[in-house]
């Protein structure tokens, strides 16, 4: 029996500003990365997030970035390792107490936008991100691309992971993802998009943008909810996997049958 | 046998700022108030105060501010209680993240500045204030004024709390503290403050500005370090209060023998 | 001949973060208030703002707030009236810069939110916001509420003014407006709204919420552009202005030959 | 006759945070970069900044930096040119609000930290700080490192520009400055680094780490105000200019006796 976790990026809005669909992508996941107010959402965003996750029985965890709320987390910024693990420990321990206020047990951690690429590259940072959950709480799980630095960092230091692939992102030779400035970086058709989604279940692999077959490990799909389209998407990915008989399980579940 | 807390507010740089002598005032204290990001302190600062209070066996407790770091937390803000929960829990839980990751308990909970003020004042506020510490862990210890809300808010809610009483400042007849605008709202001779401490202590009394003996509970002194001026009063009162066989404990002990 | 401005709040999206309809709104204004980065806005949004309305003849001036992004300025905060000049004069010199850039000149001055409202009643404040524009540049208008504190002490520094009337917004009999926290403090009826409007811009006369007759000055009058409905709305006001042989100009002409 | 400028970067106190001993720098200086709120300084700083240099006769210039209050400016960030464009225009026009409200003329704008090291040596990044800073006003005067990709940036489009040397920082043989990480990257040796200094001003050359000698161009001299021992070096300074025959002045007056 196949299986397969749903992760969505989650309350993202900060104030009065609103990003996303929460309430309607929530109850078609299986996990949720909650940001932690640095490079998006509030303290009061937060404990909306966490409650409305609980409501819907979806995993909660924590989605901590760089502090360049302008920037959304997404520009590269040169934080030392240690500066780089303490901000980690801040923004988990910071999500966590809305999850313990709320009753829940928080899941994973997945670092967001830049910290995430460039842990995914470089052992040091992938290191110092992994020590900070590890040594907040070692029975965590931590989210990262297939096949990157932050997986390794992860399984040498015994903190939990789970590996993440992406539907419409296409892949380098190496495993890494098309950076989305080339030609080919984004997958645009639906269809190929879900048909990708089951080959990399089904048999861990999947075709790059030159036509070489890798392999992958694919505990976790990353899908969007940030517009109607996504949002649709979604359901389409949700049905095929039902249909193929793969069945939608949080990351803890995932992880436990996989291995 | 009479004992009592100090307490300092500890943490307080922020990036390449430096604010306070911490090194200096740590191993004279027996309880640490660390800022957790807000009004001052960053993630990396906050890890190393706690490892500085574990290494001087000093206990540890977050003080959570407004988000207003350019007026250090004490400009007053309207800031909704809901509001005001929420970042309680966030600032709570990022500081507990370093207890945690340094294998320390946290012992207490000490609101900073305007929000130490407003919340000293106002019910709906002080509740929000309490709700925040006791849903994320009840058996955190609320310190605030002697004879606040804040207090009252946590006893009605079932939130253990500890009375801090100032050294250095002036009472109202209705036990607040003299604003710091008016004239004598500071006590400027230092033998004259010692001496108010130990009444405090030993008699549960101070002489308000207008010369009537009123009752106040202390199970904690705040005490500054951020000068060396400051850090030779805090030298003399500890010497003081040993001289008068009062003993300097942590707040959890205190209100142990004290209750 | 009658005439008034139509003022709306713009620029007020953040990174990736959109709030407004800005391209829509603007053609139906004569005069934008541009968020300076401060409680909304941030350089590269106040850039395109200023373009915007240099493309659509619109009037450009400053929107400055209290620096509290996650609050939206909305939040009163208690800033001293030294630090609340240095805020002025730093936005406003921010704004102006992407004027020249842009081969506009700036016309006049807004503070927004909890700023407006706390200087609209505050003397000393209404003083250091004024004396913060004046010494910047002491042609450009302040633009406040009819009335209020700000107006006067624009008047008394020597600054030129302009008052702002507001369509839904229900008059106290000082004229000061309904807190928004009392039942009847907004106009929902759009028919009576535009009524009032008509009645101030011809008669200066507007029923305060108690069924007396006050006096205002109705240099221009406040709109939003944050939602289709609140378009309509304008668009309806612009309808109404013109049946009636009210002519839309900016503040600077309304001024002119008002006075 | 040879003359030479003496810069230092002052105003980068904020808030309750206290940096550099500007009151004790600024009568040893002749031209100042003032901190704009993004990397260091507030308002209320700026203000103050500005009144001191006025009233000692030193320049003004603008000193932008990255927005990282936390890294002080010194985190290397993927900001897009535009965004980097946008954000020079902005924290130009808000030094410059001080400057007209105190009636001085704001000289230069020299980049900080990682802005200044990464526009020295990517061209679209410099193209885009200089494009900043010209469309603003075409007349102020670029500080930036002598050889650096902003200069030849400048020169392009006819901004103004002024080369600035470092008296305690070894020299690659391309120009550019010894990683600080890299051994040797300091000149420690004081008498070292005033015979360095004196032979960049009379000969325009300067011996690399690699004992190469290559020509500079020293319209500048980059001096720090952030301690005793710091300040003492500018005095050592600028006794030995003196003493050799070289008159320290501003930019503005070193621009055009060397052109």
């Amino acid at each position: 029996m196949y299986c397969v976790d749903l992760n969505s990026d989650l309350g993202e809005s900060f104030g009065a500003y609103t990003i996303g669909m929460d309430s309607e992508v929530i109850p078609l996941i299986s996990s949720a990365n909650v940001a932690c107010g640095f490079h998006a959402g509030d303290p009061t965003v937060m404990g909306k997030t966490v409650a409305l996750c609980k409501e819907n029985g979806v995993a909660v965890g924590a989605h901590p970035g760089y502090p360049d709320l302008q920037g959304f987390g997404r520009r590269n910024m040169n934080v030392s390792p240690s500066d780089a693990k303490a901000l980690m420990t801040y923004q988990v321990g910071a999500l966590d107490a809305f999850c313990k206020a709320n009753g829940v047990s928080m899941q994973h951690v997945k670092p967001h936008g830049a910290l995430y690429n460039m842990a995914g590259k470089d052992e040091k940072l992938a290191r110092a991100v992994c020590e900070g959950i590890y040594e907040y709480d070692p029975t965590l799980i931590l989210l990262g691309l297939s096949g990157s630095c932050m997986l390794k960092a992860a399984a040498e230091i015994g903190l939990p992971y789970a590996a993440e692939v992406f539907a419409d992102r296409a892949y380098e030779d190496d495993g890494s993802l098309v950076a989305r400035t080339k030609p080919g970086a984004m997958i645009t058709d639906e269809d190929e998009a879900v048909e990708r989604v089951i080959m990399m279940i089904k048999e861990h692999k999947v075709k790059t943008i030159s036509g070489k077959v890798i392999e992958l490990c694919p505990h976790s799909v990353c899908v969007h909810g940030d517009s109607p389209k996504a949002l649709a998407f979604v359901s389409k990915i949700r049905a095929a996997l039902l249909h193929e008989g793969i069945a939608v399980k949080n990351i803890t579940e995932v992880v436990k049958e996989m291995n």
